[in-house]
């Protein structure tokens, strides 16, 4: 049970987030904070934080827990702008989808103070972001890692386990570095190669025209080229080097599918392709729900 | 109205033709023929078809509407067998993903009967294939592209166009060329993608791990990776050079992506992302369901 739960970024992670530790009686105050007013106040309207802060160092202030929920890009800021209140017994956490950018800033911003900071990233989400689309359902079976710094007592990694599991997460650690690696694959190149085939397509003379054509299977490729472009756009920078290994690999793929292709040859051809399929087949999301 | 309906090829496409023609009342006799005898014998004890052929020449004979609805690179074989029996007052169709490879098939067989046949390729399908998985709904709502030959008689091309809007689908009319240059940009080209990028996740030395970690974005994007190995190896190797031209400018985007990623060009690869963005949240499937 925590006394007061600090959200700073009250959109649909943070916003999820209070509405599940409330959902489930395990704060007894939450304050908010966003950049815009405007947002605050109505997560304050919607009954999803009990007080409006007007800084992320108010937020901070009295809290046991703090959830930064701002994009990546600003995270080094939001530390920067609450470390002087960073202390014994509080934990913090973020949710970022990279991990070695955000564990460099907190070591670089809070110092001696980051073994109270656990980073996470909860693998839930929504195509409609902000405060409206807040679900204390959010987090219910999905996957959060963590990735805590060997420096951080095991009591603080433990309450911050505790906390995701309650409110219905599976919770895996690794490191920084493993979590960016396979999320490189399995998360930020089809979002860079989705981007990239919707451009391809959508720009050509006639594009417009084949656009209208495309069915079920082109809907669900490209459903994530819709995604949020500055999210996205940090994203795709904080892990660039790792994103770009991936897509090396996924080049090297399409060039011996390619190759077969031209040489004619089907039945090689066929094997690649069956390869992908049946493996695909086979595979199931790990999430619950 | 059609007297008997001749399908060749008793699977999820051909079943469900019959069955829509049935439920219509378009069609007073359904003969069929499958490769296996035991497809066809399976076709009739479900009511899908009410003969069983033992040939495709024997399907076609007394037909006067003929569906081949079997894998594009058993087209040709199909339609030698067949062609002693295709006559003035027949409608023969296809239901390929591909064109241009049918037409010259068409062309080179059937010769001057050739005016009998009119190349469709109906936008529909299920992940699961097979004639248990027929449904008479399958293609309503649904776009089916006609190729007609310049030689084929109009009242066959609307006669052809009159059967598919009857059993509810949206009729359009293109070049086979236009046809497979449209497809490889919005469904050959996203298979081939899906395909590569499922390998080369699953076939790194993490893969298994990375794949455990993989949620929701990833479950849509690679849904396609699936897809049949026979058919797709067909439609890949009968459209490769639009495909491969399609995959051409894919790459030019994607080593634009790349090159703004790498020079830390956070506003230049926001902008990338937000053209692919916004083009795809306005972006609607043309299919009414």
């Amino acid at each position: 049970m925590f006394q007061q739960l600090g959200v700073i970024g009250c959109g649909l992670m943070g916003g999820s987030f209070a509405l599940a530790l409330k959902r489930q009686g395990l704060v007894k105050r939450v304050v908010g904070y966003s950049k815009s007013p405007s947002t605050t106040e109505r997560a304050k309207r919607m009954g999803i934080i009990d007080v409006a802060a007007e800084s992320a160092l108010l937020a901070v202030a009295g809290s046991d827990l703090v959830l930064i929920a701002v994009p990546v890009s600003a995270t080094e800021t939001t530390l920067r702008a609450m470390r002087n209140l960073v202390e014994p017994g509080m934990l913090v956490m973020d949710v970022g989808s990279t991990k070695r950018d955000v564990v460099d800033a907190a070591r670089r911003v809070l110092k001696e103070r980051v073994v109270h900071f656990v980073p996470a990233h909860p693998i839930a989400g929504k195509e409609a972001s902000g405060i409206d689309h807040a679900d204390a359902g959010l987090y219910a079976g999905r996957q959060v890692i963590l990735t805590p710094l060997a420096q951080t007592p095991p009591e603080l990694v433990q309450r911050a386990t505790d906390v995701w599991a309650a409110i219905g997460a599976q919770v895996l650690k690794m490191s920084p570095e493993n979590h960016d690696a396979a999320f490189a694959a399995v998360s930020h190149l089809p979002h860079l190669l989705a981007f990239a085939y919707f451009s391809a397509v959508a720009r050509q003379p006639a594009g417009r025209d084949f656009l209208s054509l495309a069915g079920p299977g082109f809907r669900d490729f490209t459903r994530i080229a819709a995604s949020d472009p500055a999210v996205w756009r940090d994203i795709l920078l904080a892990n660039r080097e790792e994103v770009i290994r991936q897509a090396q690999r996924f080049r090297h793929t399409l060039d011996a599918f390619e190759h077969v292709m031209r040489s004619g040859n089907a039945e090689a051809l066929e094997d690649l392709i069956r390869s992908a399929s049946e493996a695909r087949a086979q595979w199931q999301m790990n999430q619950r729900r």
